[in-house]
């Protein structure tokens, strides 16, 4: 039954009927992945796979964002490149119980399609997202933990259902085209974790979008699959389930009544979510140390308590480049401290070489405080004078306990595109939040 | 080890270092696909895909085979639809040890690839066909059986990284590429048993072939992915193994020494491999009829003994349709008899309700024998002037023991062939035997 319940909820699922809460966390997932797919567009995997795929581009119907709007490709290449774009700078979304980055897969299909179709509203849009989604989580949910341990890249492996489920919605498929399009998506298991820290991990995404797109294309003619894809003896949770015992009727009796998109989370800053807490502190110390006219410069010694996997995983002492600067808490602590920001700027080769950044890493010091939670910090900063400032960071910005505001996705949304778009990038910001108001969203993804 | 190991081998193989038997066995495999391509090419399911993805098709440089020449696709497009065609009468090539259908995936790609490159010589593919066949089996064998038991349907599994290793030696690639299109082609697994009686069956070694060949172009232009994608703790075959513990170091170092090509067989009737023995006796009884001056007609009755799964799985009495009548062994044996052929011709809706094949059909009987091998059949068929013909069948035409013949492939292609290409079909038939001499294999494509 576990096919035709997320096929029967898909297809019955209505714009109108979305609670407003459901509704907004589309607006901010979707937005978050166009800032996200701007600023990953110039990444060289992207470039690469453009290079490689731009001589078997179809009809040129769909925007590659970060274009400036001048470069399009046809729809399945657009899911294809936007999607590795969308994740390449592992500062997308995340699922939090599942750790499924899910816009990526499902946005980048249903976005493509939708300018192919050129007629289809932003509140279609954001159903249809919003259907992706949920298919995604709940079957992520439902083979978790045990499929993502044995090595399954969840994010991908979820989301050509979530991509197919999307555009299937856009297309307006019938109960019975949509378990077809859910078993095309099914046979097409992408990503393997062995690729992390190559550019096959953000392929992922972008494959699962592509793939997703393609079992919708087919269901829709009538291509057929089977109606108990996920569910079967030798369908996809029993064969990806990795030994454990996937629970699909649990989580798919639950859709539409608890909704996985209103605990899609936003990463602040581009870089490994441990530090979140200690950096979201010392941005906080930049704002209290200017209301009382002090700067970095008079700061002597800064003490972080951290959470042990800190210590573990980013205690680089001098990065040499932006990326090593990612692994780093003290590269990250000073441009907090610096700056007030953690943004894509802040974690540039030239920036994390700057002499004054260097001056005040090298007063940062971190000890690890196993009592600490992962999303917690203390903070002490030792000024020249011989006061002290001090910031409890109880749960890091980002995390669902203190989401992001709409100003702060803004900002980080422009800190990206500015990299990519320059001036423009304000200009796309305002027409990536008014994608669901859209009569056709054709109109204002040209425009990004 | 394995994946360098299997990037390194492919590597440096050259068509002039393949012994004449695997030459020869590439030759006939690839024989084989364009026949069976160009005798599915009018399905269903082909024609719902074509028109699902038409919309999407690139620069058109590559043949979709069966379309008379005139209709051609971008190269991943063609990959994935004469991949579909090439399996979807269940009619192709089978590596018995593993059932893997090896050529459809790799074949479906290189010449796709080839045909868009349009300089690619005859001996290149056949060094490309043999590669990618050798990386599927081997890797199908180091998963073997457990892989498949669980549910994947090892011939798209294995088949897109055989596609990789295949388009990736017709693109000269590095050992280091190679590796990394193995790893890309790795992360695309395609193919869920539950899949089996539906259109998606055929979809998956089209899909293998189109990501095999993505993989590879991804990785000619230096996208990364992972030099241990085979064998790592969370990569290809621990991810896939169902529960068996993967032996690729042990099948990879027979690369070379063994050739899995060579077990490469053909299907002489498209019908299910267990009736095949009783449908071989019946056409060599068929000819002794005639060499005695005697007809069908003259038979009062056929007795069959065969292996129990024939029962099992074919003892349909009364087909209604050609679908219906490849799983009967009454149908097979009564036009086996009349016609002295098992051909696609024989298992058209036609022929399956014609009165004179019925007639003969209510005269076959089987029963189970449990000391038979499965490829074994015992036949007696009483005249009607009292006497009997006796024909025991120790191995069924199509086995490793007693292969098909060049004239038997000839044959079984342009059987197909014709009721696609009509009076054209000996004519592909010669092309496609003249594709491992040319000097660029476009031109003998663009003739099919």
């Amino acid at each position: 039954m576990a096919s035709k319940t997320l096929a029967r909820w898909a297809t019955n699922l209505t714009a109108s009927s979305l609670p407003p809460p459901v509704r907004r966390a589309a607006i901010r997932s979707l937005y978050n992945y166009i800032g996200c797919a701007i600023g990953g567009s110039k990444h060289p995997a992207v470039i690469k796979a453009h290079d490689a795929l731009q001589p078997f581009f179809g009809p040129a119907t769909s925007t590659l964002y970060g274009s400036s709007g001048t470069v399009k490709a046809d729809a399945q290449h657009a899911a294809l490149l936007n999607g590795i774009a969308s994740h390449v700078h592992d500062y997308d979304d995340t699922h939090l119980a599942t750790i499924i980055h899910p816009t990526g897969p499902v946005a980048s299909a249903i976005l493509a399609y939708a300018e192919y179709k050129d007629a289809i509203s932003g509140s279609d849009v954001l159903c249809a997202l919003t259907a992706g989604i949920e298919a995604s989580c709940k079957i992520g949910l439902a083979v978790w933990p045990e499929h993502y341990d044995i090595g399954w890249h969840i994010t991908s492996s979820t989301g050509s259902i979530g991509a197919a489920v999307g555009v299937g919605k856009l297309m307006k498929l019938s109960e019975d085209q949509m378990a077809h399009a859910i078993g095309l998506a099914a046979v097409q298991v992408v990503g393997l974790r062995e690729m992390f820290g190559s550019d096959t991990k953000s392929f992922h995404p972008g494959r699962a979008a592509q793939s997703g797109l393609l079992a919708a294309l087919l269901a829709e003619k009538g291509y057929t699959s089977s109606s108990e894809a996920l569910e079967a003896k030798r369908g996809w949770a029993n064969v990806v389930a990795g030994g454990g015992t996937p629970r699909l009727e649990h989580y798919l009796s639950e859709l539409g009544r608890k909704w996985e998109i209103e605990s899609n989370a936003f990463k602040p800053f581009p870089c490994g979510i441990v530090c979140h807490p200690a950096i979201d502190g010392c941005i906080q110390l930049h704002h209290e140390l200017r209301k009382q006219g002090l700067s970095p410069t008079d700061v002597q010694k800064v003490e972080a308590r951290v959470h042990p996997l800190v210590i573990e995983l980013t205690s680089k002492r001098t990065p040499k480049d932006g990326l090593e600067g990612k692994f780093s808490v003290f590269h990250g602590c000073a441009v907090a401290l610096l700056y007030g920001k953690a943004g894509p700027a802040q974690y540039s080769d030239e920036i994390v070489c700057d002499s004054t950044v260097i001056t005040i890493r090298d007063k940062v010091d971190a000890t690890a405080d196993q009592a600490l939670s992962a999303d917690e910090t203390y903070l002490i900063v030792h000024l020249t004078d011989g006061s002290t400032l001090n910031k409890h960071i109880r749960h890091a910005i980002g995390s669902l306990e203190v989401p992001m505001s709409d100003e702060q996705l803004t900002e980080k949304f422009i800190d990206q595109a500015t990299l990519v778009l320059g001036k423009d990038a304000a200009r796309a910001s305002n027409y990536a939040w008014k994608i669901g108001e859209s009569g056709n969203v054709a109109e204002e993804l040209r425009m990004l």
